[in-house]
């Protein structure tokens, strides 16, 4: 239950925009950041009163870091477990390992969240032709094969519309361990950012709709377009997922709504979460500062919120026409990655308007 | 009129919090702050991709300094003139060194703004006994003398109520030139935070109204209780100082509010301002940003506040207790200042509520 002080530091492990704004809300909480990361170009080390550039698997790096720092988070859930054992040896690394384990893996995270009587797509673990024969033969198609470990923004993934395009999508995962889940029908994706600290107080932040293309996202909208029971069942699910692993820190929590209005859970990610960025403008706390009052062992900041808001991503070459961008009462957050890259998370704008 | 690019630096002389603040919002704009300070425990360096620890009269230091950044700017007005143009021969420096000469010597500033038709509390220059009697007997008493140069909350300064204390007040300023300010009935002190840009555009946010306790401030509540024909009329005058001193960046005007709606100038500060840290709230774009946006040639973005709010201060001690801070449903900022002293300028905290 140790507690970092203001004027102590907070490690973080991650160099991207994420671990930038983590420890640009600790700086404001008078925290210092000290950055871990394998990049020497780290956007979050410019920001950061140390960094260590160093690999995930250098353990004598990992000593050291452990060693200089008050308590340890990440920006990003795949983190090796064995860094994670190092670092825990010497000081307190939150969220805890098993967490970020769960997230890891797609079959262990659906799995996680059934026995939680949360409910998911149709899903079956799939790695030769035979398990993805009956695999399909159980949960139909169309349907979609992703890998187990390390996809994202819809790399890693394909979609199977008919049988026949089954061996090759199979083929393509190269026999990496993957997981076939069901398409299903929803009206909306939703996600919540929920916070538990090391007291066990949760608090959640207004779900926002999020609209991806082309496999990101591309926007967040709050508040998002459900009923107030909607919102609860959103809330009571996000709680009993942080409760259920003893979480500490804030975790995105992407959900789909059915015109019925039930939930189902997508993905849960232990971090902060691109969903939640519209906090920073549209509350007196942001999901960033509250990641590090839960990891540094402060009692949670309130997440209510004073107006609407819509976050909307920069991709790619969208961020360099910048000074076009400073014209609108648009709050501008530029990541300083350097050069763009097509579908590139480069920055984000946030709108705010009247509370509703 | 050259413009820092997102991915440039800018150069901030001075480390305290408000180059912490501008360092910060730098960076949301992608550009890396390098700070210059003579302090080897500069907070602002902390959060910063730069730093260089040198004396401001370090003519080698400065001219490497100014060569590695896009512009300078800087938070505090008593920089030295000589430290302005040896910058000045390699790099913009914004606002320019005339705004910080003028700020930096009060009758120089009560000079420029009588020039203006703007009104102050009467003054006379006094270094000398001769001078101190005619000045008391032009402005009467009570009255207060000031050092003209390096004065700040409330330290320099000196009340007298009585013609008695004239000589011992003036024997305290050491023969350092001061100047004798009359007291001036008013109903409220508000401050107006006013930014201009390269292109000559000037946006305002509301006023705040400010408390001091002890000659320091306390607090800043937004909206300031006075009638819009007032808060018009404040603008003008803010907007009359920055346009005649050809300004870039954000300034603090203090100003005093009499019963009658008439509005005297206390003060001019050409930075950020303490009592504009409530838009990092109750804006989308704070006074941070607004100043970076300035000095770095981008489009001013929008003043528009969406939420009430207040602002107060945590001065020495009152700081210490962190953890307590976080229970509300307040925006904590601590400085990352190290150890308290009394009166010190530790923190604040604000808090929002509905726009009104």
């Amino acid at each position: 239950m140790s507690v970092v002080p203001t004027g102590g530091t907070l490690g973080i492990l991650g160099g991207g925009q994420l671990g930038r704004m983590l420890a640009m809300s600790a700086a404001r909480l008078g925290i210092d950041a000290h950055i871990y990361a394998p990049e020497e170009n780290s956007p979050a080390a410019r920001v950061s009163a140390a960094f260590t550039c160093a690999a995930y698997d250098d353990a004598a790096a990992l000593k050291a870091f452990a060693q200089s720092v008050d308590a340890i988070t990440t920006e990003f859930e795949n983190v090796p477990a064995r860094t994670c054992e190092i670092l825990a040896a010497f000081t307190p690394v939150r969220p805890h390992a098993r967490a970020l384990e769960i997230a890891q893996d797609r079959v262990a995270e659906k799995t996680f969240l059934n026995e939680q009587g949360i409910g998911t797509a149709p899903w079956r673990a799939v790695t030769t032709a035979p398990e993805m024969t009956d695999a399909t033969a159980a949960i139909g198609l169309p349907a979609i094969l992703k890998t187990r470990r390390l996809g994202y923004d819809g790399k890693g993934q394909a979609r199977i519309m008919a049988a026949a395009e089954s061996d090759q999508a199979l083929a393509d995962m190269k026999a990496a361990p993957s997981i076939l889940e069901g398409f299903v029908a929803f009206d909306r994706e939703i996600s919540v950012i929920v916070a538990r600290g090391i007291d066990g107080a949760i608090a959640c932040y207004d779900p926002g709709e999020n609209d991806h293309e082309d496999g990101i996202l591309r926007r967040t909208t709050v508040p998002a377009s459900i009923p107030a029971a909607t919102r609860d069942a959103a809330y009571a699910i996000a709680e009993k997922i942080v409760r259920s692993l003893d979480y500490v820190g804030v975790m995105g929590v992407e959900m789909f709504v059915q015109s019925d209005g039930t939930i189902l859970v997508n993905e849960i990610a232990p971090r902060v979460h691109n969903t939640g960025h519209w906090t920073l403008e549209g509350c007196a706390i942001s999901q960033f500062e509250q990641h590090v009052r839960a990891v540094c062992g402060w009692p949670l900041g309130s997440t209510e919120r004073h107006s609407n808001a819509v976050m909307t991503n920069l991709l790619g070459a969208e961020a360099d026409d910048w000074l076009a961008l400073g014209n609108a009462a648009q709050a501008v957050h530029l990541y300083g990655k350097g050069a763009s890259r097509p579908g590139r998370k480069m920055g984000h704008v946030t709108t705010l308007s009247p509370k509703t």
